[in-house]
């Protein structure tokens, strides 16, 4: 009874049955599976067996197939199809996943795909196309019904008729004034509910929001977060309706920006290349930000090494070289991931830069003033040493305050001089604390011990 | 024309028009906002002149506030309400989030609440109060329209008028067979093309997702994603229609799991507070890990102390200290990011862990063998010592790896004794990898110079 058992289908059955059974039963099991879970199957699937399955499904299961596969699979996959059979495809998906899996193609084959199919859906994946991957245009799908203000009830329903074998997910119409303007909006349930006689004009709903298709797919997400919203339409300077955006893309936005963000604060990136298996490549994108760690573990080194003469006490100071340099980097990585977040959430923006600076001092020389006092007290203890102690404590409560400024301010400049602020509470940064807390720590010790 | 431009009214308007105007203009000015942006500078005007507001509010509007609003502002809220209007307030609300609010009213407010709304909307919030906050019951509301698959067309659609003033947000009606259980859904497209005397059964879609209430809102928000959900039903043991969950909130889901690994990573936690002014309370939730991080930096000195004897080399062999304690760190909470968020989409799982971990340790090995290299060529260049710069560079390439391993184990550990693995990626770990570098770094001074 329950569906979802489908769950259970492990990628053995699949292979069992491509393996060893008749076409027909494979054929009864795939038609089982939603596409999402014939994706997943299908991507840990011996590649041996891949033409074995294409075989079994019709033009518009491997439509479907392909929208749910990882751009690289899917190059994979478009490779075993012969042109007439892409074409097909293509001339069943959406025109905003059709737009996805051409840009992701190989070159000369999508534009050879481009060539032949009709040219009405090749003028709309080329409107597509020219949109920003990450825009409102590039979110956008052109499939929609829109009807007149002037219209009645009854054309209204005619119109969703027409596009019936087109239009999927349609949760409402478009309502355009004369001048072709977006002006409203009529979800299915008051149509349904409306006489067939009404003008769509009194059943409509005003309240609308509209986003233009240059607009950052981060904004679009807030918007559709903010105002709850299943579908919004795309419109021109004019407000000229050119497409609508599905929730569903909208979930897939979000989950991308928070895996971008948390990726990058690691010092690693593009997660279709980290959870691949191309270890060089991965190697190679996290090397970099090890290297400024190594320049920034490197640059304490060597102001430990220029204090060396200086301090008879040497040995002892350098016991709280670690606690002091790790502190710095944690305390700043905190503070600038609570910056990033609040950025992405929009609970920090920088009209509120002041107010949300002097809070976190607050917080860091609260922490600081804590965690000073416990490492004064246990070099107290450890070494025997009072000044010692006041140096290591007092170094420690700065290192943290500083560090929790520096984690504020950072992620701060970065967006205002357009880098990702998530960089900032990545290694980078951290080195650069651990660095700056040793600088404190030996600037004191030399004012009071040197 | 583009109503998203009210996104420019601030505050500073909202606060003129309270103090400055008649109420006339006030209710204007009210009325063009949706109640999400009204949330927000409510939230942000001076308390004063809250009840000014509220006064210029319907009763239905009250409650579209008060869901948006956050938790404590809620609360304060409802204070400014008589006990009248606070039940007004929650026959308005959709059960969902009537039980949200309730539940975080104080005790004797929400029980007095509950005793006076009506018994058939008490037993409904009652019921979803029954299940935790973080489960598909949770997330749940009951309003939704179902019939019976021997129903006809024109029958659905009277039950959408009868419930028309009772659920929102109406996607599809729920088809149930003769014992109750949900057996179809019937999209509103799909039932506004049928012939009305045609029975529902002929038009119903068969291919359903639901789910349990008991299961965690992390996995719905999986399911909704896979799928491309806007709305799913939420069934009992045997399959009988419990109630329904709707896209919006499984949208705040996935931003609120995100957001918490992530805040978690960096060793805070709960977004309500962190955001909030409490600094001491704020301090407090962050102090615990720093003391980790203090605890792991002194284990990291006084491994310092006990090798400080062995080497007469001591002081050029510390200058290599910050380095691999830091790269140590840095690399484990990379690769625990990297599992932490593989886990919360569904790329990692355990059981990929044996081909993951040797993936990361390949990287692991690639990483070590290049910054060990320009370790070793800088050691050598700076303190024109073989062995120490071979030293050095050795435990570099060690260190990093044994992280990596680490950095994948631990997230891993943690889950299977159902401890969230985004700790994994904090200062905890972080720490404790500084500490294993060292302590291998000694351990390979010991054997090659000691």
């Amino acid at each position: 009874m329950d569906p979802t058992s489908d769950k259970n289908i492990e990628v053995d059955d699949l292979e069992e049955i491509v393996i060893g059974g008749d076409l027909a039963s494979l054929r009864r099991f795939l038609t089982l599976l939603h596409p999402a879970d014939l994706a997943i199957l299908f991507a840990t699937l011996d590649r041996d067996h891949w033409p074995r399955v294409i075989h079994s499904l019709k033009v518009a299961e491997i439509s479907d197939l392909m929208e749910e596969l990882p751009d690289q699979l899917r190059d994979d996959l478009a490779e075993l199809l012969s042109h007439e059979q892409l074409v097909d495809i293509f001339e069943e998906m959406a025109s905003d996943d059709a737009a996805d899996v051409i840009a992701d193609l190989p070159e000369p084959l999508a534009e050879k795909v481009l060539a032949s199919i009709p040219p009405e859906d090749r003028v709309e994946v080329e409107t597509l196309l020219g949109y920003p991957e990450d825009s409102a245009g590039g979110l956008m799908q052109m499939e929609l019904v829109s009807v007149r203000e002037t219209a009645t009830v009854q054309e209204a329903i005619e119109s969703i008729r027409a596009a019936a074998g087109e239009v999927e997910d349609l949760h409402m119409v478009y309502v355009m004034d004369d001048a072709g303007r977006v002006c409203g909006l009529l979800p299915l349930d008051r149509l349904i509910l409306a006489s067939p006689t009404a003008p769509v004009s009194s059943v409509a709903d005003r309240d609308i929001r509209t986003v233009r298709p240059e607009v950052d797919q981060e904004e679009v997400a807030q918007m559709f977060k903010r105002y709850d919203l299943v579908s919004m339409a795309v419109v021109d300077g004019e407000g000229r309706l050119l497409g609508r955006i599905l929730h569903d893309d909208v979930v897939d936005v979000i989950e991308e920006e928070a895996e971008e963000d948390m990726l990058r604060m690691a010092g690693a990136e593009e997660p279709e290349l980290i959870y691949s298996n191309r270890v060089f490549r991965i190697a190679s994108v996290r090397i970099p930000w090890l290297l400024a760690t190594i320049g920034g573990g490197l640059l304490s080194g060597a102001l430990l090494w220029q204090f060396k003469v200086s301090f008879p006490q040497m040995l002892a100071l350098l016991t709280f070289v670690p606690v002091i340099a790790a502190m710095g980097g944690n305390i700043g990585s905190q503070s600038s991931t609570i910056v990033v977040r609040g950025f992405a959430t929009g609970r920090i923006d920088f009209h509120n830069l002041s107010q949300f600076l002097l809070r976190e001092l607050a917080i860091g020389l609260i922490m600081g003033f804590f965690c000073g006092l416990v490492l004064t007290l246990t070099a107290r203890i450890w070494h025997g040493d009072y000044l010692l102690a006041l140096t290591a404590g007092l170094s420690m409560a700065l290192a943290i305050t500083a560090s929790a400024i520096t984690g504020v301010l950072v992620p701060f400049l970065f967006r205002s001089i357009r880098v990702d602020p998530a960089i900032a509470a990545g290694p980078l940064v951290t080195t650069a604390n651990d660095v700056l807390g040793l600088a404190i720590y030996f600037s004191i010790a030399w004012l009071l011990i040197g």
